[in-house]
């Protein structure tokens, strides 16, 4: 099933919108966090006349599983350019994830490239990248990976082969299996997809339950390969942090990304 | 006034608050966001069971004037460690930041650091920083500076001598006045109380409209002096980020904030 289909809602009064956390999106038999933000983003853009996302932030407040969803949003605030919209969504169990977004006018420039006081991410092309597939029996690779085309950075590796290099970073490509079209709504996937980069470290390969994740957007339209980085600076006073950064082929920055953890036990 | 007196909230029920923004804690005459963050996360911790924030996010819609304003909590879910919060801060005029936010429980032991991947920012001792002090006439520097003591790392102060020195990126000391004790809610008000690291661009000098902050708090109690570092790295694609790191005189990080804002014009 496609990316779009996965992430489909429906709504018959604008406010209340039903979708599914679909099967194999899943990571310790959690739904991945970054699948489920894109499906309550598309029904938080839905009820913002579907504006685009710019800010998503999500609290996570119990374990996605796989099975019907309802997504309650409300407009907070509907301004000229941007609409504020809070959501949550909910399964059977309660809700999963509470969320809080600023959404833009789809037709709002996206403006130009005025500074960058930064380095584009060295990665080697895609096809010198180590490709992350599902495992065939085993957690790791998560079955994510059979949704996703990723390419993992040969230094960065190690964590995939059991060998951590002991530097919490991870970086790679990415792009939808099949050629899919990707919208905005991916980035929130892409920004949760990869292999956690403390995985490079010396603590436990186990779930890492994320408290908060937050995705700004800069991009309103993405295609090709993504060029991803995602590091930890501080596994320290209980949390780790984990900051990601998306670039389309052309060098431009689409994407950046910020999660609070815990630390895996 | 005190930032404790002047954060500081009330309620009947346990849900609805009430407090204040306070005249002279402004710039450009719209309350500093963090000020106003701090306000609605003490409602927020109130509504928690005087649980603690581990990461606050809000959303601004409408500036903020000085006057009374109310603050509409509602705990999304509470846990044995966590509870998952969310208010709505509004004046006369209607909604001005709308709030998500998670509490941990504040007898949690704020655990070691267990790995650092960064350096701790490179400023030298508050004697020789330059103080950022309120202006006399004049919008910059704004009222704020009166409420908290901020030196300003001789190479970013350009900023504030009307000779930017090219690089985003501002570095300092602060703390309150009086020698007011400090609690973690302060970190939320100092993590947006720098001058802006785009003043030290190309950019005019004007009110930066901010969409989104995000403040990550790993520490229970904070003292003295906080050495802090915020830089924008990214202007493009109609946005701008601001990162910030927060580290106390022991050398320990005790928080981290990104926001996202407009390009001033």
């Amino acid at each position: 099933m496609s990316f779009g289909r996965a992430t489909s809602v429906h709504s018959s009064d604008g406010r209340t919108w039903t979708g599914a956390i679909e099967p194999d999106w899943d990571i310790f038999e959690n739904a991945n966090g970054g699948y489920m933000m894109a499906i309550a983003a598309r029904a938080m853009s839905g009820a913002a006349d579907d504006r685009l996302p710019v800010s998503v932030t999500a609290h996570f407040t119990r374990p996605g599983k796989a099975g019907p969803v309802s997504i309650a949003t409300e407009v907070v605030r509907a301004g000229r350019t941007f609409s504020t919209v809070r959501a949550d969504l909910s399964s059977e169990a309660g809700v999963v994830l509470a969320m809080l977004g600023t959404f833009a006018e789809a037709g709002r420039s996206p403006g130009d490239t005025l500074l960058v006081d930064s380095e584009i991410p060295d990665v080697p092309p895609p096809d010198d990248c180590v490709p992350a597939l599902p495992a065939v029996d085993g957690p790791l690779p998560p079955p994510l990976m059979g949704k996703v085309e990723e390419r993992i950075h040969p230094d960065d590796a190690g964590a995939l082969l059991g060998k951590p290099t002991g530097r919490p970073r991870m970086r790679g490509w990415i792009r939808l299996r099949d050629g899919e079209a990707m919208t905005p709504f991916v980035l929130l996937l892409v920004a949760d997809a990869f292999p956690p980069a403390i995985f490079n470290t010396f603590l436990p390969l186990a779930w890492t339950p994320t408290l908060e994740m937050t995705t700004h957007i800069r991009a309103t339209q993405v295609e090709g390969w993504l060029r991803c980085q995602f590091t930890t600076r501080f596994i320290s006073g209980g949390y780790l942090e984990e900051d990601g950064e998306i670039w389309d082929e052309s060098g431009r920055l689409v994407a950046q990304s910020r999660q609070i953890a815990l630390i895996p036990r």
